[in-house]
């Protein structure tokens, strides 16, 4: 039997790997097994648990055995569609949600199933391009810079059309705001013109907001405002829930889009059936809200702001070029200005940047290059999740909500976060 | 704005539709809700609860919010793997274990990562062909007949490949039974010879065994005790475990097909990322088992098996060509020694067949076009699951395991199904 010699796979997932996200995960806990300390800004994790009354309509339900409608549960599309009427003020229908078991799993049925140019500002999310490539496709690439705050701006982009020979190609542009590697956001005015130049160009919007609840200030503002008939909402629980494990993503589109709808749910008919059936049924009451959720989600800011904010500064100081977060858990520090002292230590890319940070000091990072920056610019992401976050959420409940989080605070519940990035501070200052 | 004229669809999913088992559960739900009396054979759904310890086990773990390993909690690869060597005597490995959310996915996922032929016996299951066509792929259909019990057979198969031009190429043989839609399996015997000439050609094997646990007598034997070295072997919770609506679905590999494996969980990690969690986390409890598991299921088969042989002898003494099932829940009768008056009544195909069946009766069936047979042929497959499963579990356990089920059983707790038989004999003999 010589199977083993037969290895016939598709051409577009030979030497293809593991998601460098998921893969860093698995990575750190070998090195955790085998005693090494490690300060985890790897993994895009949110550091909170799912809030309690969303468990309990886990336990609640976790009799339902019943295959559900393809597209998903009426009640839980009704509780999307509410969730993004009251948060972003657009004018969302049940009818026109479709759930899924992660917004990546939607992401890859969208890129399946659209048959036009797909165009990603860089940085960006790590499987965009990859699942262009499961699919024999080609993703755009459209490189922002620190400067322009790793965004795109509406100019940029009606410069980049006004060249095009089909000015009318269709096109689907994806934003990603607070965003996956930078968590930066944009302001509604920048919004509104990116949606004009979508409007006069007719491109299709894919708005991934999965951050959108995790605003520092709670200010997140959609895209779909001032572009409904153009926008699809990209949300899930993965981020603003804590429930990354539970894999429960939703696609909410205007009704003039609703053939890519359609078209997705077919696919999904045929390959994931429909999302697990107790996850969908907890995931009303987490769409729906509650105070309670409203509460764990100002604390969740609160100190996710305090804490970003100190590792902006401890970082901005030393010489690193950053921007102060504005949402998320995540920052993208471009560390060229110590490019000659790490070319001298033989560091002349991203990958090799986060390699030998992993090996000389325990911290994982994930590189610019993952997310699609070129090779030899010295950025990464760190992930500030490295905190006990029940633990934290908790302590924070204590203290009124009128007051700042106290030095106290970050020191007795982030200290572990705090060394990471001093170690990285003293690892490049060296 | 225009975007509703812009329709721009990859040309392999238009027209696809709803995979027709879920489409027809979709339209029973709408037709009851007007009213109207359905005899609802036409999903594939086990009519069994999930077993309470399994339920027990998911409320236990509702918190669990982190992202699993995209090839499976590992606990869970140790129990699909213990579970195959304990039932099936075969020597399966944890590490060579693939979770995914539904074995339809997985599924999907081979057939878009392995490059070579895909063959498949028909009557077969609905998702085969539609899957290969939104990958832009094209299965080969192997017709078998009423007389082979709808199967194949070694004879058949090496006269196949004896005529073929590359008698190595990349070959993958899907094997299903007890299978849908025909409740019916293959002996040991039968799969040794299979075994043999897949051996002997080099044709990796997909052995769906998701009913091998509700053979009706316990006797499921899998092939890949004759064929270890070239066999997957596909399963899941959906079926045995009545936790369609779960979504959770395991391929177990041989050592020699890691590369198929390695494939699948890099696409896995750029799609659906890893199964939910909680709902991994209670699959241990299933696949482990217990004595509680293995009553569920004695009883389950005994029910089962009366059930379907009661139905059969309805529909055999009417004269319908049909064989006695063996397991699952499904018969796939043969109408066409009615064929004249159908035709005399306008029916002409499956699909009209089902159809007026529908209309004027309110039995929903699944047309045998669904399962890729000739449009022509009068076959359609009745899954026998319009029964109450938790209550009349409840009864079989207040009946002696040495006793049969007695004839009041039946009337008493599957009277809806009996009557919508009795319905269909009466509207074929009409």
């Amino acid at each position: 039997m010589t199977l083993e010699k037969h290895v016939s796979l598709n051409i577009n997932v030979r030497g293809l790997g593991e998601s460098p996200t998921l893969a860093i995960d698995e990575r750190i806990k070998l090195l955790q097994s085998q005693g090494k300390k490690i300060y985890n800004f790897g993994l895009g994790q949110s550091p909170f648990p799912v809030p309690l009354p969303v468990v309990e309509a886990l336990r609640l339900h976790a009799h339902e055995k019943d295959y559900l409608p393809v597209k998903g549960l009426f009640a839980l599309k009704e509780a999307v569609a509410g969730f993004h009427q009251q948060k972003d003020l657009v004018d969302a229908n049940a009818d026109c949600v479709l759930v899924g078991p992660g917004s990546k799993e939607l992401m890859f049925l969208l890129q399946l199933v659209f048959y036009g140019e797909i165009i990603v500002p860089t940085p960006c999310w790590v499987s965009y391009v990859p699942q262009a490539q499961i699919l024999g496709k080609r993703v755009s690439l459209l490189h922002t810079s620190f400067e322009d705050k790793w965004h795109i701006n509406a100019d940029r982009l009606s410069q980049l059309l006004e060249r095009e020979q089909d000015m009318y190609r269709p096109r689907l542009l994806v934003l990603n705001y607070p965003g996956n590697p930078d968590g930066l956001t944009y302001t509604a005015n920048e919004l509104k013109e990116i949606a004009k130049v979508a409007r006069d160009y007719e491109i299709i919007l894919l708005s991934d907001e999965i951050y959108g609840q995790i605003h520092h200030k709670g200010g997140h503002v959609s895209v779909a405002r001032y572009y409904p008939e153009g926008t699809i909402i990209s949300s899930g629980l993965s981020k603003w829930c804590g429930a990354g494990g539970w894999r429960l993503g939703t696609f909410t589109f205007p009704k003039s889009l609703d053939w890519l709808m359609e078209a997705m749910a077919s696919v999904a008919s045929e390959t994931y059936t429909s999302v697990s059936a107790p996850i969908q049924y907890a995931a009303v009451e987490a769409f729906r809200g509650s105070m309670a959720i409203e509460r764990y989600l100002w604390h969740a800011r609160r100190i996710l702001s305090t804490l970003g904010q100190k590792c902006y500064r401890l970082l901005a100081d030393a010489g690193v070029k950053i921007h102060s977060p504005e949402g998320a858990f995540y920052m993208f520090p471009d560390l060229s200005p110590f490019a000659d002292e790490l070319k001298g230590r033989g560091i002349r890319s991203s990958t090799q940047l986060c390699e030998r940070l992993l090996k000389e000091t325990g911290i994982a990072t994930l590189p610019g290059r993952a997310f699609e920056r070129p090779a030899e610019e010295l950025t990464a992401r760190i992930s500030y999740i490295n905190f006990a976050g029940a633990k934290s959420l908790a302590a924070s409940e204590t203290i009124a909500m009128h007051h700042e989080l106290p030095e106290e605070f970050i020191r007795a519940h982030c200290e572990e976060t705090i060394e990471g990035i001093q170690t990285l501070v003293g690892w490049l200052t060296d």
